[in-house]
């Protein structure tokens, strides 16, 4: 998953042409806010100051088009940069932009099974106490009801959102030793869960996706609001589900 | 409750005259950081980094003589612009000026409920969890008294405020599938508590106003506190009333 | 305890020369960012971030040699401006400078007192929760004992600081209806525990005091971290003295 | 372990030379964001907001090669200033620059340990009460496994990171009433536990250390993650090692 490849302006084995980092900064530096190399960073800052992705843990993904744009791996997330961004083709799985003496995020096939499963616009992975905490609280799926939050998520099976009194219901995966084993998990669970836009991964974090790279951001939140909510309940011997 | 007319400057059924979004823009537009356009991107920005907010949750409203201005549902919080911004005739009910795609914020018959029945100045929607862990730990009325903090809330009723030891009693209604079904309950419990300024709204959040949207801000924040240190005081098995 | 005096440039009753409020401008504008009165503003921002003075709660006063400024009542902390603040003479016990239409801190009586008894520079007021909770979680003293940050704590008595296992003891004295009636009580209880930088008042905060208001700001932030350690502790069931 | 030597460009006993501060200035006054002068002062104003440091406690310091950087004592850490780095000879131990009226960090002794045993580039030490409450919960070490974020701990004896499974230990010593005592135990505990890239110190805090600063800081990052999680686990009665 990690990527040593050069980065030479060659063709690559499989006939892509691959532009040097220098040619390829086009692709990330925009003065447009609303830039996915931009956004990218700023919701990464956002992420941080929550303490969703402390310890370089967590990342972001935005596709605009066939184009996908990565966080890298180990770079702290308050100080990401534009440069510091990869771009993929989702079509051909190749990278399109490669910086220098970086990885993309280990996260990249699960990012990419939210595009090629949901056709989503952009996935959200977080470290998030309180979805680590739910998935030591809860078995196999994550649930609650009867708050007004649940109203902010998607039924996705059919047009609009859940209402007040719906029960939210969020699979829970086993954790793996290496992020790829993850993929054909996570890639079952979104199949088996056709209404989720969301995945817990038990003693890691969530990954929550959206229509575009905005609604996930509101999706995550809403979903650690309700988290958090969850694991205070518990706490206090209220339980979750009417 | 979603305005999806037209916004062209047509005379509407009721006679009154309604600009165009370009024209209206002088009822937002202003470089006073207290027009209330930019007071209320303000105030969401705040309570955003509170937490009240989050997932596009919560809202806020400042009345301004006849004006009522609202942010819109659906848009983040802490991205909040003055053109984003509705404007209504308190008096007619009718927008003056309606954001091109946007829908004015579900709690807006809420916001007006307590112009109309108390004349306020502003009013406050939050999901705080402090709120809602309250309506889950309390039953018809959240109760507390003893703390210095009370000492910042109105009597309403008559002039001044709370003392130290009076006990703040301020009323939960039960939630709705649909916001605008809170809109009956919310005006029966304002008439039947004559002395609040807040109604709690349960496994909801909290609805507080004042006679100017920086009164109804402190009362907010004074209440959240109260309602932060009860649970605290529940968790340790401390009751919140002597 | 409120001021209403008119502001005009009389000479008052006991004879001291009061400038307009335009003439005592000069006491409370400056470049300086460590002049007083942008001191205060400074360091009611960074309260208002910790939580400590939300909803108009807690206070700040700085003395410079005779000179004692004050925050205002009522004010939002985060909004409070150089030109908000009172300036009084220690000695004389009269305002040099009153802000039109606002009132001085009404935990005036209180600061004096760190002043008078203690000659201190700098006096803070927060309504911490953390404070409230040790209020409720203890009888007569707050106690602690072997925790590093004990350390930051002065001796008083003596020159010097708090060693790592020595007990710190702050006392707790109870809360009354009116802010003035805390002076008598306070004043008591600072003789009594000549050793003390800090009184507690039950279900209500902390006043803390220093050398400078440097000081006082320090000696707060480090018994706050010993505040919140012991809730903390107390919830475990774990006690605070060795 | 306080720094009371005069400031003067003069040989000291040891023949090493010493610049007069403002001649030492070149060693800590740079425009590059990343000097490590710089660096420091980014590092606290961060931890302070965490709320490791608050009332001065904690420090940081960064290796250069032979140059150590170190915090002063007793600064707020939100306000320190590059003018108030000290910079010391790694390998002769003299200070290069020491600012007028400061003290270098209690904690230099066992910031040098790191990178004397270690030959790390960067030392961090808070009073993160994560930290603190871990020494209250956990006996001769603090013991966790089975959660991701594991993963971003080094294995220092070999190459390589922790795996998800692998159970992180990290050693706890007793604090001492001074700080200079504790080098000692901090160096033994180091070389007993080889594979450790921080030490906890009871009742006090944490050391974390990296081969650089950043290392440093993502590693303390991701510690002080995984024992607020450990506090919460215990909370809820869930073990934290499998």
């Amino acid at each position: 998953m990690v990527c040593n490849c050069s980065h030479s302006a060659k063709q690559d084995e499989s006939g892509a042409a691959k532009l040097p980092e220098s040619e390829s900064d086009s692709l990330i530096l925009s003065d447009d806010p609303n830039h996915p190399a931009n956004l990218i960073c700023e919701l990464c800052k956002n992420f941080y100051v929550n303490g969703w992705v402390t310890g370089t843990g967590g990342g972001v993904s935005i596709r605009d088009g066939d184009k996908v744009f990565i966080a890298p791996s180990g770079v702290q997330k308050e100080r990401m940069l534009p440069e510091n961004i990869f771009v993929m083709s989702l079509n051909s799985k190749k990278y399109l932009r490669e910086p220098i003496s970086l990885k993309p995020s280990s996260c990249t096939p699960l990012f990419l099974a939210s595009y090629d499963l949901r056709g989503s616009g952009g996935c959200i992975h977080t470290h998030s106490q309180n979805a680590v905490m739910c998935t030591l609280l809860f078995d196999d799926v994550f649930e609650i009801s009867h708050v007004e939050q649940i109203k902010a998520i998607p039924r996705i099976t059919e047009a609009g959102y859940l209402n007040y009194n719906d029960k939210l219901v969020i699979p829970i995966i086993e954790n793996t030793n290496f992020e790829q084993d993850l993929e054909d998990p996570l890639k079952e669970i979104i199949k088996k869960y056709p209404g989720t836009t969301a995945v817990l991964v038990r003693r890691h974090g969530i990954y929550v996706w959206g229509e575009t790279v905005w609604k996930a951001k509101i999706y995550n939140e809403a979903i650690d609001y309700l988290l958090e909510l969850a694991v205070k309940m518990k706490l206090h011997g209220i339980p979750t589900v009417k």
